[in-house]
């Protein structure tokens, strides 16, 4: 492989494992809010600002490695806050 | 650059960010830790263990995306717990 090839293999790597994480993170917080009485406890809330400092701090340090585009890691971490607070709110109602 | 270059120099790159990372957590916690009246604080512990945890999901991200071994990952977050544990010792003497 050249030089050019490992590094559009280590970029893509880097994306794919990110959104499999973000993936985890949603289905973790959708199997706790499908357990309505943990909706509203607090520890429920921290269990979710702490997986998104987690996966913040890991798009924080492939963007810092130069895996990761500044825009796409803002992207994906935008993304994942949209896609919690739509499920929150599909089963709040 | 050949191909082993560019992974050499993300390797060592990797290995950097992070031990800047650990550097910055252990700051972090002798400047609290210097506020005495801080040091048995239930936020303080909490203080800790995001910052640990954060560096753990950046490590766990490192190793999976082949940029530091396995061992080398839990080496690192061992030394920043001992180091941690080192300065709690120290400072409550």
């Amino acid at each position: 492989m050249s030089s050019s090839d490992v590094l559009i293999h280590l970029h893509q790597k880097a994306i794919n494992l990110l959104r499999e994480d973000a993936n985890k993170i949603e289905k973790l917080i959708e199997v706790q809010m499908e357990n309505l009485t943990t909706r509203k406890c607090p520890l429920y809330e921290e269990v979710l600002d702490t997986q998104i400092y987690g996966f913040s701090r890991e798009i924080d340090f492939a963007v810092r490695a130069g895996l990761v585009s500044e825009a796409a890691g803002k992207e994906m971490i935008s993304k994942l806050e949209r896609n919690l607070a739509q499920l929150y709110e599909a089963l709040g109602n």
